[in-house]
């Protein structure tokens, strides 16, 4: 059975539009995955991401290995079934939490053991755990299990760490093959399969980013990531190192661009060719009272919205947009309440999905350079404080 | 203009079912107010509130003076307003918060000086101020200033408290006379006025209650409340209370009982012939994990139900029983994940607003003696904690 069909419908410079389609449905690209890392975006209700028109959504693997574990999830039928979200899933492969979340870990060429970060008990993945861990969960596309590379990072460490990160995706490659047919839907959805994702390391060296890529490529996968990006280096590194990656990469398989970014930046990746992104920021940074519209960012606890009757960003037209005012949403931020975290959540949410709608837009229709110039550069509101990585 | 009209369609006993009108539109009786401390019932958005049925809701005249202030709401048009909640709103006198959440309060004849929980700040109300902020935050119904005694409290400090309550609600009428045309909506509602409704205090002594209550009525208001009772009492006396109340109470106005209560308890003060009922329990019990469903209560967080993929309640048709398993419930709550606290906000919402339906229809139909016997007595969950008070 073919599990993963990609499809571009229309091209503009380097940016592409398409769709794939996965064992819970059809995702067209470019598209932004909000994340919901142990199976629920922060806040938000799965009907109101469907409203949002989500496609789909990221879940960590790393947070649902701890908790409700995979046994659990597996007994339920997998993760689309455990949130009652019967759309397409993607999981990561546990690597980048472990390396920024658990303590005490400790990498050899078998894999890495590491410390839960909610009480303390051991663990280890491998790559061969790791991905039966994602087929367990069942998420409609899985990521081989990688190195994410610390960052700064010397050469000769960097294209260590890359060359095993080989070794790991050829190991990946090889468990999902042999273990695919045991994903909990199996059965239950014509026999079709997970898609196993490669990705590409290399730090901060483009020519590592190369050798990554062309050696992941020659490992056939049916879509490959760009990992280890947006760790901390200048925006032009994190453009160039995209640049390289994907020059390596085959046309014909979607580029997944993991853990971007901001709303400019998101453009920005579309326009070198990137079809798939997912980013805690929309959510995060809602959580944290800052919110992105087409005027520019907002940081809602500022006491000159207290008394605006006016729509958070009047060009936009979700639900809370049209619902509330600034003067109430600043009074719930102000006040602690869970329902500013709801509503700055959604709204951001609505900005970020609206912006790949509109890219996706202007590329089928050839005005795609026009849409990347139109889009408000960012207008940092003065008083906001950078919320990604509060 | 007439801005209230109280009309009792059907009788079963001392039960009564009607509706009234108030200048944001009609509600029926019996009903069930959430309680919307801050304009905002804690995890709901506005427009699940109404899929849920919802058409009056409760908010606090105390967190409100507070936060974001009278003169705030007041120039943003009025609480309706100020939270895009286009149906009634009734507000509370403050007393009950003034006596519960500040310090160092200290009372006299003219009124309540108190602090802040907030920031520790001075203020003071009287019935006068008390209503002034009543009138420029702009509900619909709103409370006379009263005393809510301490439980327990000897006879003569009772008494006391009771008949300043009642010096209190002559003041706090009149004060409303005078003021109610300068409501925000005042011009846009076809000149409507706010109704005040009366208070009734006495403490645990039936015959205070009974005295309290006659004297309220000579001062003649809309409608009438039962304060100060579910304050740590026995229920057999609670009952006694109502009871003494209501029974020198107008037949042709609205019973409002403060502050209660369980399922079976509000089911039970119907039966006594109240019309209106406001509690935090179903919404605080509900971000404590505290579920009411048709077959007794369920504390979510026990490991019985890691994998229970059968919905909350069988019987509920609410929008978290068609979609979620208590497997899902159970993952989110155990995660302390903002969506555990959402759904289960809206379930507890749904059984109370479906057993004041249900209540109605039976009383409607001549059935509400069936209806009383066929509810579910409480089935504890033997794992289970009280979390009203938490």
């Amino acid at each position: 059975m073919m599990s993963f069909h990609f499809e571009i419908e229309a091209r503009d410079g380097k940016a592409r539009t398409g769709s794939f389609a996965t064992p819970h449905g059809k995702v067209e690209t470019p598209v932004f995955m909000p994340v919901g890392t142990v199976a629920t975006v922060k806040g938000v209700p799965q009907d109101v991401l469907e409203e949002l028109g989500v496609e789909i959504l990221l879940n960590n693997t790393y947070h649902l290995y701890l908790r409700p574990g995979v046994d659990m999830v597996r007994q339920l039928g997998g993760v689309q079934k455990f949130m009652s979200w019967d759309h397409p899933i993607l999981t990561d492969s546990g690597g980048f939490q472990v390396f920024s979340l658990s303590d005490l870990r400790k990498v050899t060429e078998e894999g890495v053991m590491f410390r839960s970060h909610l009480d303390g008990s051991s663990h280890f993945f491998s790559p061969e755990s790791a991905i039966a861990a994602q087929i367990g969960l069942g998420a409609d596309i899985i990521m081989a299990f990688d190195e994410c590379t610390e960052h700064p990072a010397e050469y000769a460490r960097t294209r260590a760490s890359m060359e095993m990160t080989l070794r790991w995706a050829a190991r990946s490659k090889k468990y999902f093959e042999e273990h695919k047919p045991e994903v909990p839907w199996f059965s239950s959805r014509q026999e079709k399969t997970q898609s196993l994702f490669g990705i590409v390391q290399g730090g901060m060296f483009a020519d590592l980013r190369r050798v990554s890529a062309q050696k992941t490529v020659e490992l056939d996968f049916p879509g490959y990531a760009i990992g280890g990006l947006s760790v901390g280096e200048p925006r032009p590194m994190t453009y160039e190192m995209v640049d390289a990656a994907i020059r390596q990469l085959p046309d014909d398989r979607p580029r997944y661009l993991m853990g971007v970014g901001t709303p400019e930046e998101i453009v920005h990746y579309v326009a070198q060719g990137v079809d798939m992104m997912d980013c805690v920021l929309p959510t995060r940074a809602a959580r944290h009272g800052l919110l992105f519209t087409s005027q520019g960012r907002i940081t809602i606890k500022n006491a000159r919205y207290a008394g605006d009757e006016g729509p958070l960003d009047p060009a936009c037209n979700c639900k809370v947009c049209l619902r509330y005012s600034r003067a109430y949403l600043r009074h719930l931020y102000a006040s602690n309440e869970l329902l500013a975290q709801m509503l700055n959540t959604i709204h951001n949410l609505a900005f970020y999905l609206g912006t790949m709608r509109k890219a996706r837009q202007s590329i089928r229709t050839g005005q795609f350079a026009e849409f990347v110039s139109g889009f408000q550069p960012p207008h940092v509101d003065p008083l906001s404080r950078p919320a990604a990585g509060s």
